[in-house]
């Protein structure tokens, strides 16, 4: 109850486009969610997708969609202990979300291809123009604005 | 050529979705498409949504939306010039998403509505928890994280 009261009280109205903005509103969480429904279920494997998400967003979000019952965390192996995620029913219910996204990227944004589009090369090298990463993001570069 | 070159080098990948959120990837965009979709023209329209969008970030939101393609801007009045605000073709397109938005909102989050739905009262002071707000935001004070 709560916990229901504090999430509530932080909606900026009862509108379900908002409240659902509330939570995957931002440029990563609906990549995490795709890599997911895509089969990704470990920390290492949602890091090393193409869009080279910074891993201290990674935790913040992975962290977030737990919270909202998106995702759910289980460990998989014990000293060190690492977790595996996966999409609870709530999370997977996103697919027709994505599916509204990839239906209006693909019309109107040229050169964007769905993961499953067996043509394209989907490594980072194969992309025209977007300049090739060769490894992880280091600390203390600049990076993009994450707004 | 340019502008297709610089769009294209900012993006994280070719996925449509990343794509897409790159343009709309963020806690408002799709609450200003929402509120032109709904018959809003005019940036005090805007302002005056019941999510009380910061007035800069507004005019942020509605030049990148209109340098992207999805929203028209044209002047209706003169001394001062005001200007009006509607959607491209491409801007109605995301009809479809906000569609999904609201199906995944009203199935997962207890106590989110569509502005179309009858029977709430979607007047600020009727919301159960949100605090009421009584006028614009000022200058000053604190907001909530964008990101």
């Amino acid at each position: 109850m709560t916990r229901t009261r504090t999430a509530s009280a932080r909606r900026r109205s009862a509108c379900a486009i908002a409240c659902t903005l509330d939570l995957v509103g931002d440029k990563w969480s609906l990549l995490v969610i795709r890599d997911l429904l895509h089969g990704k279920r470990t920390f290492k494997e949602l890091a090393d997708s193409p869009e080279r998400i910074p891993t201290n967003i990674l935790a913040d979000r992975l962290k977030r969609l737990e919270e909202a019952g998106v995702i759910v965390r289980a460990p998989y192996r014990e000293r060190p202990v690492r977790h595996a995620y996966s999409l609870s029913e709530k999370g997977t219910a996103f697919r027709d979300v994505l599916g509204a996204f990839i239906r209006w990227g693909k019309a109107h944004i040229a050169g964007t291809v769905t993961l499953h589009d067996p043509a394209p090369d989907m490594t980072p090298a194969a992309w025209p123009i977007v300049p090739v990463r060769t490894g992880r993001r280091r600390r203390g570069l600049p990076r993009p604005p994450t707004d």
